[in-house]
Formats: C-alpha cells, sequence, structure tokens
C-alpha cells in the first residue's frame, strides 16, 4: 500500500485561515461573524479560528439542538463557547421542523434530517443579519467532495475556512491547537439520530477514504492507478461514484442561456465596470 | 434617450428553454420536476415550461401560503394548475416559521420575509426527494442581477430556465403562451405583507431598469456611458451599487486555498475521471 502524508504544518495554516477569514470579512464590509455550533469537531475549529481572527466579542456561537439531539452535543458546544469567551445563544429547531413532520409522516430519517439541516441554515442566516455577522462554514473537505452535506442546510455559507482540510487533517488541526478532550475524542455523527456515526453510514473510515481522495483529487491519480496503489475496486469505484454523484452540490443551478451575457458564463465579475 | 428592444422570438426561446429542462433532467437520471408555485408571474411561466418539456403528470406545483398570504396568489397558482393538469400540493408554511417569529418579536419585515422564502425552500427540496423530482427555479435575470431575491431561499433551484430572461422578457413570452390574464396584469408582489410590490419596493420600474442593465449587462456599456445614454446618474449609480453589493448570492461561498486541488477552484469537473 502506498504511503500518503496527510500532515499539516499547523501555525502555517493557522496564520492562512484566520488571515483569509479577517481578510474576506473586510473586503465584504464585515468585523463579525456567526457559526452553528454542533458539538462536533468541524464546528469547533471554524469557531476557533473566527474567534482569533475576528476576537471572540465579534463571534456569536449559536446551538440549535433539536428534540432528540444528544446533551453530549449541546455540552461540548458550552465548552467552546467557555473557552473562547465568544457570545452565544441556544434555539431548539423542534418546532420549526414538527409541523413538517406531522404533515407527512411517512418522511424518512433522510428527509427529516435535510430539513432539519435547513431549518438550522433559517436560524443561522437569521441572526446573521440580527448581528451584521458572516455565516462561518463549517465543512471540510472530506464531506464536500462525498457530498455528506445537506445542500443549503449545512453547506449553506458565506465564507468557509476549512473547506480544504481532510477530515483527518482537521483532526490534527483541531488536537494541535487545544480543542477539548472530548471533540477531539468522540466519533464523528450528524447527531440527527440516535447512534448515527459518519462512518457507520458511509460504510467506511476517514482514515481511509482520506488517502484514497488525497491520490485521486490533490494527485490526480486515476481510479485505476489508486487500485494499482492497494486500493479495493469495490471501494474506489464506490467512493468516485458518491463524488461524481453529488457534483451538482458544489455547483451553481445551471441558467438557460439565451443572451450573450448569461450570470454564471459569462457574467462572472463586476471588474469590468471600473471599481 | 437610446433605444433599447428587449423583444425576443417567442418560438425560438421556447424550444430551447423546454430543451434545456428536458436536457439537462435527463443527463441527471430525472424525469420529473417540482415547482414552488407562488402565484407570480415567473413561477408560472417556468411551470408552463416544464410541464411541456416533461408532461403535465411529470411536473408537481406546490402552493405554500403563509397566514397572511393573498387569496388572490394561491387562486392564480390554481389557475396555472387546472391549464395544465400538473399534480399539485398546497402546504402552509406558517406553523414552520411562527415559533422563529416569536422567539424574536423584534424581526423585522425583511428578516421575516427571508424566513419564509427558506421555508418554502425546506418544502419544496422535501418534496423534490418525495416526488423524485428536480426543483425547477423561478428566478428572472432582473431579480437575480439585482440581488432581490433570498439566498437559499426563493433562489435554490436545481436548473433555471428563465434566468436568462429580464422581467419584461417573461412578460412578453408569458403573453405570447397565453398564460392566465390574471397573472400577467398583476403588479409583481413577493406577496410577504399586504401592499408590498417589487417596483414599490426597489424604488423603480421593471420597465426602466431592464433596459439599463440590457444595456450595461449585454451591452457592456460602462455606468459612464449609461449615464451618456440618457440615464440619470443617480439610478445607474443605485442600480450598479445594489448588482455589486448582491454578487455574493451570484456565487459559491469562497474556500480558504490550502492545498493544490481546491474545491471550487482547481476542482471543478469530474471530466479527467474518464468517464
Amino acid at each position: 500500500m502506498i504511503d500518503v502524508d496527510l500532515n499539516i504544518h499547523t501555525d502555517l495554516v493557522r496564520g492562512i485561515l484566520t488571515g483569509f477569514i479577517r481578510s474576506e470579512l473586510n473586503r465584504m464590509g464585515f468585523t463579525k461573524a456567526v457559526i452553528n455550533l454542533s458539538g462536533g469537531i468541524d464546528s469547533a475549529l471554524s469557531c476557533y479560528l473566527a474567534a482569533e481572527a475576528l476576537g471572540p466579542q465579534n463571534v456569536l456561537a449559536i446551538r440549535l439542538p433539536y428534540r432528540t439531539s444528544s446533551q453530549d452535543s449541546l455540552d461540548d458546544a458550552q465548552k467552546v463557547i467557555d473557552a473562547l469567551g465568544v457570545q452565544s445563544l441556544t434555539y431548539e429547531i423542534t418546532g420549526m421542523v414538527e409541523p413538517l413532520f406531522q404533515q407527512f409522516p411517512e418522511m424518512s430519517n433522510t428527509r427529516k434530517g435535510n430539513s432539519m439541516a435547513r431549518a438550522r441554515m433559517i436560524v443561522l442566516y437569521d441572526q446573521s443579519e440580527a448581528f451584521h455577522g458572516l455565516a462561518i462554514g463549517t465543512g471540510n473537505k472530506t464531506e464536500i467532495l462525498l457530498g455528506y452535506t445537506t445542500l443549503y442546510g449545512d453547506s449553506a455559507c458565506a465564507i468557509n475556512p476549512i473547506g480544504d482540510l481532510y477530515k483527518t487533517q482537521v483532526r490534527q488541526f483541531s488536537r494541535d491547537l487545544g480543542l477539548p478532550d472530548s471533540i477531539l475524542a468522540k466519533a464523528p455523527s450528524a447527531d440527527l439520530w440516535l447512534g448515527q456515526t459518519d462512518e457507520g453510514e458511509l460504510g467506511f473510515t476517514y482514515a481511509e477514504v482520506d488517502r484514497l481522495l488525497y491520490l485521486m483529487v490533490d494527485q490526480r491519480y486515476t481510479p485505476q492507478e489508486a487500485v494499482e496503489a492497494g486500493f479495493a475496486e469495490p471501494f474506489v469505484n464506490a467512493v468516485v461514484e458518491r463524488i461524481r454523484r453529488n457534483q451538482f452540490k458544489r455547483m451553481l443551478p445551471p441558467i438557460a442561456k439565451l443572451s450573450n451575457r448569461t450570470i454564471g458564463y459569462d457574467f462572472l465579475y463586476l471588474r469590468d465596470w471600473g471599481t
């Protein structure tokens, strides 16, 4: 099996990402940020970076539990809030989604989970307006590539500081930054139902898939070359298929082209208007 | 004042847009579509095009009133459903958003309107999954350029057939296709509160702004050239500023670049994986 080194240079990455948050917000005329703090490692890391970049008083961390969310998730999010001294707000989304669940009682867990992720987006964006802060994204490179995310839900943000870090790298970075042990140690989960874990749902571990993704995406291995490097062919095919099937989540919706300057194709930048 | 001709060739555009809907859905493995039918002209036109492209039995039109939505909106949407013979569903979103409005009683009309548009997106996307149909967009070129739309709300869709048509062109096209008179005649409105009209909120008419947008976007006039062509300078500046300020709604959220292949920059297509 080929050797893959996913280690990052923490100090360097920390400087780049806090600089990114500051300069992107500044460019858009903002000095504050809002974050949906789930209790998981990704949003905790984004919150650490935002607090360092902007100062904790300029960051609003929002906890958005559902009726069945675990108390551990809430407690872990609170540890981040306490450690950083950021502002915080807690709002239970149960009342927003139950009417829909009752209207469609046959709804699958997937449909429920997507609606819950989108209800959280509504509150995040409403607070973005109330707090005058931009929504900081919490999606990592692994989940964006695998499409393990809800479109217009948890993937919704103004800027994403950690979207070019694989989950394995998020873990190393979070360890190096000294995030709370309980957050570092627990199994990644969307916490949509009891006992749900990412790795259980995906059918493989992040450690495995990150090595494959790194070779195929960053090192531009073909699927065949990945197999030759030691990955099982069914695993490679399943991952390629996931990436392909979820491509739409990484794109703007296509607009039918009729004119000679269409939004998303020819009309992309404002720089030709001179200011 | 310079002459601007926004007339479209209806038969040609009709063929292109129904073909776009069919081929985009087919490419993504779908044969059905869902649409949020507001009672306004834009979603009515999208629904006509989808019904023609896919057959009415393959289109689910969804009416999503709020407690204060006008009965006229519901009735106009019903006229479209009846005229086309598409499938339909009605669900009142009041119960989904009231808990949030009660939690934050100081909420402005803008915040309420954004949350309502996003609650409608939740239902649209949930039904997209239940009906196995893709969400057809209903945003026109004028409102997308002006940013007169809710991010992750009414702008959320899988494909948008009418996003390259100015509002003026949507009106001509709808007239030519024989949409119900009451829809053609009424003042455009997001119907978020009583008496709201687009043109009242924007402070100018679609007829005026479409001519300016066409010159600046399609004909690449600079703001200065638009003034020389006869548009009032404060109007030109206000429109330029709106377009600039809302640029973020027409882009994917930026990801901080760390690796040599970042989603949204270097990793855009799957074509280099050979299938």
